[in-house]
């Protein structure tokens, strides 16, 4: 009885969008794959895919929206960029006030040793938390999220987790270029662990942040810092050199980074301004990743960057570093901080402060 | 430059196998998926997903395997089933012998309690595995995989964990239905119990298996057994009810199970006889998981059962239950169990063998 509407739309996909996607998204989606004249490749039909019954209505709404808009929309300077990342944090900084509200937060601007940062604060902080601080690098491909558009996440965190945050609005294009984000990222570690002991710190962040949180790694050991507690890093950037198996199988089917060959690829570039994409720096995933602090690593069945996600959590266990990695059903890149009102939000959130509160000291 | 290539093989494949595949497998993907008149579908195009450079050459050679050949054959009774699982059967006894040789690993047949079953001793148990016993219970359905057949995960585990098995030989249809399989591995639960401390024993298994390891868990606190000291569910087929987004996204992708309407979902019908599938004892997903011993569970990222894994794995933690999920890159189905000369297969079973080391008695 279903197989008609089914096929239906299967038909109608490949009669007109699927070619117009296919066309405009997939072109080069091989990239980085095996590829050799005698190479097996899959041919995957054209699906027609439905929001799945196994998340939360707000999760469901999330995961039911179209693929973003102007995905394959590709600024080529920091100076074209400056322009798409304001009219984004506009949108994103008129939910903040109610969002802190909701998550009783407190949220103040600060600079620490020149680098421009938000402390978030909750309005209660539990006594095992008193003397811990957790730092906050921001999403965004490196080129978007700039001052209070980069808060959400830290105030998920915040409130969920009951810990102070201080988030970091790192230089992006055109102001500066890489490493001008981790080095910022770096300034303000230096400085907490003045006053923190680096046991008592964790670093998160997703996206590009998941990528920073792991690059302050690599860069703190090669400065001889001490390491920090745990870390979280979100679906991270960990591989910009578009290498990973699904960013080909969940391509145009992950409805916020939709492609490999889109925006977030694009802005990256800028970023690494001609510095080597396969540099640790910038692909974290080729870095040694021996002692390393405890990780907790979170992602999503649809997400793009699920092989960048596994193949973290899979290098940091054959290093012998404890390694959590947490998988959400249905979910596209970093849509666990989406919408504060999802179970999904509260759950992801808790199990990170849960891997903090098991791994910092007090 | 990769461009034109790419195109033409994404119209190729709409042109001949995508219509063909759609029509043959797509028919009923939506099933349990929220459906209604105006509910969002997103139409995902066609794809030519060549195989991945991030994994192994061994298990680059089985995740560019074609289809499984007759995924889509669906015999609709355990008489049906018999020629079919004696002649997979037959193919897989071949390897046995050459893989206890590079396993180091010694088996023999044996009756536990009316019961069919392995002992697979390795070579070499080390002082703190010598008091630890695993249960193994097969994949294959509910149908397939009976004998010698069922050994492989059993072999693996061993070899590369150092533990004696009991593999559990369990009745399948025709011989006997549900609740059948999940009898007999009580019945050697029960009786391993009675010479090892349940706190020294671990439970595992992989799709049917994983399930059967879940169920064992619900029966055993059903029938006020005690608990085991871990148990680990790979790619449990946890919800056999078609519900789950993984079914969608990943069907035609996963060469192993290929869709949620093949002959895998056909064989647990069988077994089922007739009785409700959404049963926890026959979708363990649906089952309480309140106090749950510490589980350790695997998937691939092209897994059609990812989304029943992880959403047994975010049960568990909801439940408070000690959680442990690994991933792999680009593998479908059970594929860490494929090749015991994979660095991947190893890897999955030492991860396991951690996990049991970490949380068994001695």
């Amino acid at each position: 009885m279903r197989a008609p509407a089914s096929i239906t739309r299967i038909f109608v996909s490949l009669g007109a969008t699927a070619l117009l996607c296919a066309a405009a998204g997939m072109a080069g989606l091989a990239a980085g794959h095996a590829q050799t004249a005698n190479a097996p490749i899959l041919e995957v039909p054209a699906r027609a895919v439905p929001v799945p019954t196994t998340v939360s209505p707000q999760m469901a709404k999330i995961i039911g929206l179209p693929l973003r808009a102007n995905w394959n929309v590709l600024p080529k300077t920091g100076e074209e960029w400056k322009p798409v990342a304001d009219a984004g944090a506009a949108a994103t900084i008129k939910n903040i006030p109610a969002m802190t509200e909701r998550l009783h937060v407190k949220v103040e601007k600060t600079v620490i040793d020149g680098v421009r940062a938000f402390i978030v604060t909750p309005d209660v902080i539990p006594p095992e938390n008193r003397n811990r601080l957790l730092i906050h690098v921001h999403g965004g491909c490196y080129v978007l999220n700039p001052g209070e558009a980069g808060l959400p996440e830290a105030l998920f965190m915040a409130g969920f987790g009951h810990f102070k945050v201080i988030a970091v609005d790192y230089r992006m294009p055109p102001e500066a270029y890489f490493p001008a984000a981790l080095d910022d990222g770096i300034t303000v570690y230096k400085n907490a662990i003045k006053s923190t002991s680096p046991k008592n710190i964790a670093i998160f962040g997703s996206s590009a942040g998941g990528a920073l949180a792991l690059e302050m790694i690599l860069k703190a050991r090669q400065d001889g810092l001490p390491m920090p507690g745990a870390i979280a890093p979100g679906t991270p950037m960990s591989d910009v050199t578009k290498v990973g198996d699904t960013f080909v199988t969940n391509a145009m089917l992950d409805n916020v980074l939709v492609s490999p060959d889109g925006f977030c690829d694009a802005g990256t570039k800028v970023y690494a301004n001609g510095h080597d994409l396969k540099d640790p720096l910038l692909s974290p995933v080729y870095g040694d990743m021996q002692g390393f602090p405890p990780t907790i690593l979170t992602s999503g069945t649809r997400d793009l960057l699920l092989s960048n996600t596994v193949r973290v959590h899979r290098k940091l266990r054959q290093a012998g570093v404890e390694a959590m990695l947490q998988v959400y059903e249905g979910q596209s890149h970093a849509q666990y901080y989406r919408d504060d009102t999802s179970p999904e939000a509260k759950e992801a959130f808790e199990e990170i402060a849960g891997f903090f509160d098991k791994h910092l000291g007090k």
